[in-house]
């Protein structure tokens, strides 16, 4: 068992391959500190106003848990939705997808998805263009 | 893609069988809303002062993500350590344990675990004594 403070997590700038403005990742779970077998992973992912994913799929699905602030998600085909605080977004598998914040609000969730056998929980696409997240 | 705000989702007390005292258990994750081949769940529990789960182990380790409050969590053999907002208790596979809120204050936590072949995310022991309790 460990017990780990903030202090003890990973906190990072979240990269401009995967995300449009300023977001910041804070670690959650780390499948490693688990030790064997387990394949899940989660990070608390709090994004300025504006700032969003690039388009993604997640292999096993991605459940996000909306902890303050306002968003967005967008499911491609579809128009986007607003996500507030207690909300819940669950994706299956290959669903493409983005999620950030409004364009006047923060917003922060918790993002849990699993890895598949080559390790990955994640395959990202192109950036959300100005008119996608406008639209 | 599905949102589901908290109406759209469980609220249930947690069973005298799992713990003691009044829990309330807010499902989060439930792993047939992402579709197939997915394993993770999870729920935000919450300990009246006083209240904790019966020892208990996960067969693919668990993560807990104390979100309010202060609580209690120990290892068998070991000496219950204190948790607090923003710490991360990560337990590994077998690991015999128990958590709850201290005895004057509530305890909030997000608990993440995979379920194993079984469809099983958990197997339950004895309560927790008064005496174990105030170790």
């Amino acid at each position: 068992m460990k017990i780990l403070g903030n202090a003890d997590r990973g906190c990072r700038r979240g990269p401009a391959e995967w995300f449009t403005g300023e977001v910041w990742i804070d670690t959650v779970l780390d499948t490693a500190w688990l030790g064997g077998g387990a394949r899940v992973q989660a990070a608390q992912v709090t994004f300025t106003p504006g700032a969003r994913t690039h388009w993604h799929t997640h292999p096993l699905g991605q459940t996000l848990y909306v902890l303050s602030g306002l968003g967005w998600v967008q499911l491609e085909g579809e128009a986007k939705r607003a996500i507030r605080p207690g909300d819940v977004v669950a994706l299956a598998p290959g669903e493409n997808h983005w999620h950030g914040a409004e364009a006047g609000h923060m917003m922060c969730h918790l993002a849990m998805q699993e890895a598949d056998a080559t390790g990955s929980p994640v395959t990202w696409g192109a950036a959300v263009t100005d008119e996608e997240y406008g639209g």
